[in-house]
């Protein structure tokens, strides 16, 4: 009997000296578990994804001494394999580096391994530092009685043979291992931990292999790996699955003789519940560890929003406040000319909800010292999209007085469809170091806050906030609606658009058939193509503003790299 | 005699019917010339480069369309040769496209080739979007009597084996053709035209090749395309250049039979002038480019600056106005409190100077204004560093006030020292939509300067701003060395520290000794580990900065592409 540790862990960035004694935990864990192997994610000792980084010599420096270390850290849990991720040093044309798995036993490294598929689309970059391994470089390492062989992350993406020429899986199969190891960094969006079942499902039952998949667990920057490391079977059948958005080391019993996962009685394991998080409540534990991960990174551990009483700066605080705790999250509601009376009552019922700081500050004598300033200086007055910016810009400027003096996190509020067709002002509402929701379209946003009222059993974002319609507050009698479509009507196109076959079936066929169906008539098609400028026109905001926590198959950042002086096709 | 014509032409991203109307008139005037072959840059029908728009169905359906009214316009001037660029769809496994070369005339296409070197380094991120074309893809057409092979851009530069294990340029020589054609879209730096000749020299030498070299020339949101397209005799002397940052349609002759390029008496072309533009003209001239088709090319015809007095916003200043015009730059100074009686009658001489429009704006009544709504809000006064940030949003606002009623384009004048090293207020003097000296060292910032001056021939910057001391004036006798090491010793650091292996020759060895020195000290080896710290840790800002017009080998942007939530080794 094999005993085998998961240790899905949460490495830092570059952080060498952290993430060796990440590992030194777990192996000590693994060993108390009486494990002959614990496996770590893809990239363990640097954390994925250090980028240039990789490019720049005192950080190669640190990777060569890391391994050292590394090396060292295994004789002080002794006769334990550990299965680490690492960038590789090689020779020859081209990349410095391999993006490589170890097995390390006493110091000694007994098995290497080079990742063959480097992923080159959406978040993924690494051909930029990485030279794909040689093919048939797989190998098995015999560890108590098990023929073990192993692969890294996207190697085991391409059994369909669709993305690539090179075949890892049936690479393996043809060395007839008993086990097959994966170590992971994968992100996580909505579908994705179906996803990755369907795909070693399929894999594995094709090439009658048992699998073990490790993956990394936290935030980094706008990018959220949720761990969920799962093991499958030689049917084909996942028959453990990790927990999700945190550490989790666990063991599992392998038995080689008949190639099964077993549980401590040495009966085989069931397999898993298939359904796992609903999308909101998904959403919502993503968006936690994002900011949780973001901010302790970042060595923040308060954060302040500003708080109009509308809907996308209520979830963002209410988000906050699951993130950080009440006694760490500061709301600032800065009233003006144009605020309803009920956005300052709203949001002090919010804030009393949830129990935080509400600070009040209303902009209107400086909103008056700035128009009092302009017609003097530019001979007009200040008045329509100028004057509406302007008070965005105050009250983004206050929002920076308070995060520079008290040393808050400024969070962002915007949400997806803002974001798309720039229904924001830039150096305004989209101040802040991380935006929450800017991955969720509005329709998303109201759902996750009745999300986050049914989960709490209370009306912890009041429903008044909730049902009122949308607004800017920034003119007269203001809402979303005259300026855009229907927000019902707006998300779909926008999926449609910016993530198209990206999105999971259910989504892509409901968006699919709605833009198709507004497309019958003259207005429709109209609309669509308005929309599609928008999102075009608006790409200089978008590269300005902040991370956004990424929650879907393809959000602004990374995933989306657009030029800004270019003609769109609409 | 073959009768060749390089058009290099300057393309707009996705603008397929201009940039196919921009094809017709260069191959209508090679056909005035007498020419046979017109050649024209890498990816010519959608421009260099679209991004992600490859990846978007509209885009995909523009470019098959495309490719098929470029097939009618060559129709429409028979009998040549078109060498265009274009995103060619293929099959199987991997990405959907090839970055290929046609060769079509009459509508027939004669020739295809797909790129097999695709650069994912620096500035380039071809394998998203491509896959490499097939070895021993090389083929050769007879026009003229002359056999002509066909390679694109990154194909050329690994004649030394150093990058790739395929090279293209030793397939081509197998072929034993008369005359070789490279497409291309080579963004410029200092030194790039240079290393462009050096390279392709060696290898037209070593395989006893011509070659004519056609590249794009435009700017593209931070990269320009400088042109300098060139042809190398078989002996790797460069015997023609086109004009730099200009369109430029230049018809030569080649004779197959002494696989020569020859001038209208019959006569071999002479080599041509090695120096090219000294480094401060070549900044200028790209920056120039830069800035006129960033506002051609997003809609604005005019541009706005805020004027401290200060050097930076000087020679933004000056550049905008000789790439816009005097009559479109608008400069706007608003003195605070803190603010020396210069920077107003600097300012003032700056812009009489230049004949431009001077918009005095004092900002007191409005920082007093925010001064006075923090206390009851915040129960602290507004002081220090929270301070001296206000000020510059302010200025950042009301620069925005006056973009946003007029419809300028605001510029900012943040220089690549401050930028490093996090020396500017986010949401304040970073605003903007563009930044012309963001990649120059404060350093050069002044030589630039002074090269202006020189130009002109007078004082069009006040030697009074060249010469004072810098200084942000956000608090009383501030000056930038209070906390920030000498600019001399701060930009060698950031040299080696920023662009490292990338700087040219002459740079690097400066560098590496200068820091070399300081690091024989401890006082130096901490002044090194503080800025390499600085830098790190501002990476939230430059996360947010707009597009910074590249100079040099490594500019902040797509060049270098950092976490931000990391540790960074130093």
């Amino acid at each position: 009997m094999l005993r085998i540790t998961s240790a899905q862990i949460n490495p830092t960035i570059g952080d060498i000296d952290g993430n060796i004694a990440l590992m030194l935990d777990a192996a000590r864990q693994a060993r108390l578990d009486g494990s002959s192997l614990v496996v770590f994610p893809e990239m363990s000792l640097t954390a994925y994804y250090p980028g240039d980084m990789l490019d720049e010599r005192p950080f190669q420096q640190r990777v060569e001494e890391g391994i050292r270390q590394l090396k060292l850290a295994t004789r002080e849990v002794p006769g334990i394999h550990w299965v680490v991720g690492a960038p590789l040093r090689r020779d020859g044309p081209g990349k410095a580096f391999y993006n490589a798995l170890m097995v390390i036993k006493n110091g000694e490294v007994l098995l290497q391994y080079a990742k063959q598929l480097l992923p080159t689309y959406n978040v993924f970059d690494e051909r930029r530092h990485f030279e794909p391994g040689p093919e048939h470089g797989v190998r098995t390492l015999r560890i108590e009685g098990a023929r073990v062989a192993f692969m890294i992350c996207e190697d085991g993406w391409n059994d369909e043979g669709a993305d690539y020429l090179v075949n890892p899986f049936s690479q393996l199969a043809e060395v007839l291992p008993d086990l097959v190891v994966s170590i992971n960094a994968s992100p996580s969006n909505i579908g994705k931990r179906e996803q990755r079942h369907q795909v070693f499902s399929k894999a594995c039952a094709r090439h009658k292999l048992p699998l073990l998949y490790v993956n990394q667990v936290g935030g980094h920057d706008q990018l959220v790996y949720d761990g969920a490391s799962f093991a499958v079977d030689a049917g084909g059948r996942v028959v453990f699955e990790a927990q999700r958005f945190i550490q989790d080391v666990a063991t599992l019993s392998f038995d080689p003789m008949s190639q099964t996962f077993q549980d401590a009685q040495g009966n085989r394991l069931a397999p898993v519940q298939p359904e796992g998080l609903s999308t909101m409540e998904f959403y919502r534990r993503q968006i936690v560890l994002g900011l949780q991960d973001y901010a302790r990174r970042c060595g923040f551990s308060k954060a302040v929003v500003g708080s109009s009483g509308g809907i996308d700066s209520a979830l963002t605080l209410a988000l906050a406040v699951a993130a950080l705790g009440a006694e760490n999250v500061t709301a600032i509601t800065m009233p003006s000319r144009f605020s309803s009376e009920g956005s300052v009552s709203d949001s002090a019922r919010l804030c009393q909800n949830l129990g935080i700081e509400l600070v009040e500050y209303p902009i209107r004598d400086i909103v008056t010292s700035y128009e009092e300033g302009f017609a003097p200086a530019f001979g007009s007055t200040l008045q329509g999209l100028a004057l509406e910016n302007l008070q965005a810009r105050v009250r983004g400027t206050i929002l920076m007085e308070f995060s520079n003096t008290f040393g808050h996190l400024l969070l962002t509020t915007g949400n997806k469809s803002e974001v798309s067709v720039g229904y924001c002002t830039l150096y305004g509402d989209t101040n802040g170091g991380l935006g929450l929701i800017g991955d969720l379209y509005k329709t998303e946003v109201f759902a996750l806050a009745r999300h986050i009222n049914g989960l709490a059993n209370s009306e912890l974002i009041p429903v008044s906030i909730i049902e009122k319609p949308p607004s800017a507050e920034l003119a007269p009698d203001q809402k979303d609606t005259d300026s855009l479509p229907p927000y019902e009507v707006l998300d779909e196109i926008l999926k449609h658009l910016i993530e198209g076959d990206r999105l999971p079936s259910w989504e892509k066929e409901r968006a699919e058939a709605f833009v198709a169906n507004l497309q019958e008539s003259d207005e429709g098609r109209a609309l669509v193509r308005r929309v599609a400028r928008m999102i075009a026109r608006n790409e200089y905001k978008r590269r300005q503003a902040p991370p956004v926590l990424r929650v879907r198959p393809r959000a602004f950042g990374s995933g989306r790299q657009m030029p800004i002086a270019a003609v769109a096709a609409v």
